[in-house]
């Protein structure tokens, strides 16, 4: 008789952006004239760059010749697209990775979600609060997390490291000691930074305890300040600790094309097992690469014309964020984030939990963000607004709230 | 101090087609002037179809403009992919599966790679011998199969069903009871199928005795003769206890697009908890959905002209099949599969194990194949050659053959 994996029993609810998606549509079919504005998921609305789009119909031209045909891709991903990577996300910073330390995927999502295959059952993961909640619900389908305390909405064997208006949103060592540590900055959700002598600070933690680090530096092409690490590996002795993932979702729009990458230097051991060669493995054995034609897009992103394109389009959220942040501002909220990532964060009214601000801004104004609350119990009393939208209606949703 | 998973410690040497690839590509470094002819991996050669190509130029040119941009894909897929799958997979062969019980993804490689996350761990499996490496791979990395037994070539917690000459190629109920039964027909490596009868003695078993059966249906395509099932779901009662995965690398040419999908009836279920509703949670945590241009590429392969062409491929590799297996009959050879099926799987020559004769195929004729043995250890003396390559080189490499 089969034995389902019990752990999936555990998890509350659904996965919160499938949970803001139904609460949408009920709203939606009972309204159906009303005019919603989506500022809840971080999905992008520019369309691909030129540069991108004029690599894909090639790509896909070559796939349409006997001569040029492409089937299955290397293991790792195609070398023109990790030497790209090699070049423009790390030598052009001082940092030295080589082409096999980088595997190719289908986003960042995957990879974060799937990284949990390579260590065992038994680790004990700290994580920011609030969180993205892939890190911790991948864990508790793996049965890391122990289990589910509803009355305090989080778990009983994860270590939460609290990200609130008293800290600054910035993690703090924590008290017990982890195995594994995910950081992801520039945050999501909280849409705040750590500088370069604050992560060494992570960095030289991890290696002291011999933890590992799951960096995830999606959000990584907003950071418009100056010592502002882009990359993990910036910081001495990263290459003994931590894993690094990045997305073309975010800089290069590519949600619903998919395409990420994850760095696992080969300085990283545990004994004498490197967690490249693990990682090597799950990756040739449960996946089978990222398309050929989206792999030539990635490769696009980083010629002249692409880095040009979408630093545009970065800049172009950008000024949406700089619109939301400073509307939400004049008209009294507490804000912060929005200069070095896409999200902004605000304290809810007095007296509202998250989901009740959620229900009441899509009720009277018809705005769609995230509660706070659902990405962790720190997160309760705030919320997250993104920049993905498109001018017009980021411009049109502050208007709204602004007169609430 | 983090811990790595041991179980991936305990898997032999690397990827079987990882393996064979270095192999070759030592031998091609020590003899640049030899022209290698590969009928090895399962890599089709064929360029798209045409009606593939448009819908992918279509669908580029949508991502490019932002009227027409797709972001982020609905979880399960776009429906227009999953009703085409429903009408033409499914419906066509008076089978009701609804589109909330299809799950696209990235391929069938990932699918039956990441389905035992739904499972419990102490679950026991059960896989023909041989059998296509990922599903013992993968439930070796979940702790499922025990320890691998070095001169056995086999793992102590594994069920394993013999596929042989004496059996017809065809597995047999096995003594112990299995909880999780893999599946493959047309069979990868053997090339050989079952009778709707003979599936169906399988279906009852697992209904009776409470196990899931993962059946792998990627070369359904393949099918030329009458009463082979093209689904499990033509059987009475698979939707109480088979999860079916698809693929569109074999019929459409697809291995290096990247498409595929899994069905989960609602009616499967262990208690009151659907399957369905596990692999949902999983699906919608740790993926992001295929790329929507490649899903359109998929919605191409069942419109007409694309049924049309790519049966017409399918027929193409099929001939190929018919010379491997007629030239190797011809030449002495034992030769099954290659009629259902693009796998041809012949005995190797008395005193030669199938290492010994791959190395002898790659060093005296320069044609590689794929040894038995690394399917499983009833793959030993057997050796598997696709008809997967061009018209001519499949016509050279049976010449070289012959003339052994």
């Amino acid at each position: 008789m089969f034995k389902i994996n019990e752990n999936y029993l555990k998890l509350p609810g659904s996965y919160l952006f499938s949970t803001i998606a139904k609460k949408v549509n009920a709203y939606t079919a009972a309204n159906p004239d009303k005019k919603i504005i989506r500022l809840g998921i971080g999905d992008v609305t520019l369309p691909l760059a030129p540069a991108v789009i004029d690599a894909l119909h090639g790509a896909v031209d070559e796939m349409g010749k006997k001569e040029t045909f492409r089937g299955y891709a290397p293991d790792l991903g195609y070398e023109f697209l990790r030497s790209a990577i090699a070049e423009h996300d790390y030598r052009a910073r001082g940092v030295e990775i080589a082409i096999d330390e980088i595997f190719i995927s289908d986003g960042a999502k995957s990879d974060s979600g799937n990284i949990g295959d390579i260590f065992a059952t038994d680790n004990r993961i700290a994580v920011c609060d609030p969180v993205y909640p892939v890190y911790v619900d991948t864990n508790a389908m793996a049965g890391r997390t122990g289990d589910y305390i509803a009355a305090e909405e989080r778990w009983s064997n994860v270590i939460y490291m609290p990200c609130t208006e008293e800290n600054g949103f910035a993690p703090q060592l924590p008290d017990e000691e982890p195995d594994i540590i995910y950081l992801c900055f520039p945050n999501n959700p909280t849409g705040s930074t750590v500088t370069k002598p604050e992560l060494q600070k992570w960095v030289d933690y991890a290696n002291r305890i011999g933890a590992v680090i799951i960096y995830d530096a999606a959000y990584e092409a907003y950071i418009s300040e100056e010592n502002i690490p882009h990359s993990i590996y910036e910081c001495d002795g990263a290459k003994t600790c931590a894993i690094e993932m990045r997305s073309f979702s975010k800089n290069a729009g590519f949600t619903g094309v998919r395409l990420g990458f994850t760095v696992i230097p080969k300085a990283l051991r545990a004994g004498d097992v490197q967690l490249n060669s693990l990682w090597a493995r799950r990756h040739g054995t449960k996946f089978n690469g990222a398309p050929y034609i989206v792999q030539r897009a990635g490769e696009a992103v980083y010629s002249e014309e692409g880095q040009r394109q979408t630093k545009e389009m970065v800049a172009f959220y950008m000024n949406n964020a700089k619109v939301i942040r400073e509307g939400l501002a004049a008209a009294g909220y507490s804000v912060s984030g929005g200069v070095n990532a896409p999200y902004i964060w605000l304290k809810t009214p007095e007296g509202m939990t998250s989901w009740q601000f959620f229900d009441y801004l899509l009720e009277t104004v018809n705005v769609v963000g995230t509660p706070g609350s659902g990405f962790g119990p720190s997160g309760e009393g705030y919320f997250r607004l993104t920049a993905f939208g498109t001018y017009e209606n980021t411009l049109e949703a502050i208007e709204r709230i602004k007169k609430l």
